[in-house]
């Protein structure tokens, strides 16, 4: 796949503008909605506290809000991500990336991460997309192999490489193997190092249909130059 | 002061054995209890998926269990780090280590910080210190300042100066400032980056009266034998 074989319109609506950093502040936020809204993005990922503002903000523009559940550690109790993810609910999000229980996947305790997925599922009851983040960086190939299995089990609409905020990031090696190993219905997201429209077409080639970056004008600036 | 003037067990008093990190598998939590149960330290700091769990091990050994709310990047909503609070109070915990709401800060929305940390003090009503992490790597001076006058308002135990998972750790100059800033009643905790005696001697000189650290044996091992 070359870059001019694929509409610029169709690679931003696989990108979700990410605006997760602590650091950044409501107005920050908003600076990145309105870059959203210009590229029309599939989504703004915004934190939790920001949601029912971004909410606001691109309403009418097609693009929509998203937000994080258990982010960035996946370590909140089961109850404490369905909590979240109701309120994200309530606020308008129509995407939640959830982080699952990295831990609980390690010890190989599976039912547990199942249940805490599957609650964050059932609570997004069909009004949002649910993604489950597994942060890969940690995971051996056998235990990405038994996430990707507990997710479809659970119901979630994606698998998900990474945060973007431990060390390592989305790899091609990773997207085949979660590609691999979901059914045919769900997604694979890469998220964590994808900022040029090489990578992220390569990530496609690997199976990716959703991206979560920071470096969206980067990457859809490149894309029109090369579309035109 | 030297290693020496301090007792040992002091100096284990002020330590919080961080059990935080996302791959930590309920065995690993369960092991990094026994080593604080083994130095008796001032607590355990584990995830909030691991507080009951956590609790039962160290029951009866005068080590408590903490835990974190909104960790490690602040920006859940209010109702999400009170939940949070609630539930790990039912579950056992004795000390609450919050972040702050770091994008609130730094945009200049002080009541919205102040509320974020007054609404889980008063959910701790006593039954629980808190603590509450600044992130210092993120912030300015004049923002570290604000943070301290919130904290103090809202009834906070401690100012902490960091997760350990971003960029940057605990600072002398950080620990000073913040000690200048609060009222003598509260305490700060240097998190972040304290890997040795010689640091965490340091570290109390600055001003600071507890740590949150891994290489707590490194630390109380090099304590003792100071001390014989």
């Amino acid at each position: 796949m070359d870059p001019t074989s694929v509409e610029v319109q169709h690679i931003a609506k696989m990108i979700d503008h990410s605006l997760l950093r602590p650091e950044l502040t409501v107005d920050d936020m908003l600076a990145g909605c309105a870059l959203a809204a210009h590229y029309n993005v599939a989504s703004a990922c915004v934190k939790p506290s920001h949601v029912s503002r971004a909410v606001k903000e691109l309403s009418g523009t097609g693009v929509l809000v998203g937000t994080v559940v258990g982010f960035p550690h996946g370590a909140s109790t089961t109850s404490a991500k369905v909590a979240e993810a109701a309120e994200a609910l309530e606020n308008g999000a129509a995407e939640l990336d959830m982080v699952l229980n990295i831990g609980y996947l390690r010890g190989g305790d599976d039912t547990a991460v199942a249940d805490d997925i599957h609650d964050v599922v059932r609570t997004a009851g069909g009004k949002a997309l649910v993604k489950i983040i597994f942060e890969n960086t940690y995971l051996t190939d056998d235990e990405k192999i038994r996430a990707c299995r507990l997710s479809a089990s659970a119901g979630a609409a994606y698998v998900k490489t990474s945060t973007g905020f431990a060390s390592g990031g989305a790899t091609l090696e990773d997207v085949r193997l979660m590609r691999a190993h979901v059914p045919a219905h769900m997604k694979v997201k890469a998220a964590g190092g994808v900022r040029t429209l090489g990578r992220l077409l390569e990530m496609v080639e690997a199976g990716a249909e959703r991206f979560g970056a920071t470096a969206t004008a980067t990457i859809l600036d490149a894309a029109q130059r090369s579309a035109t």
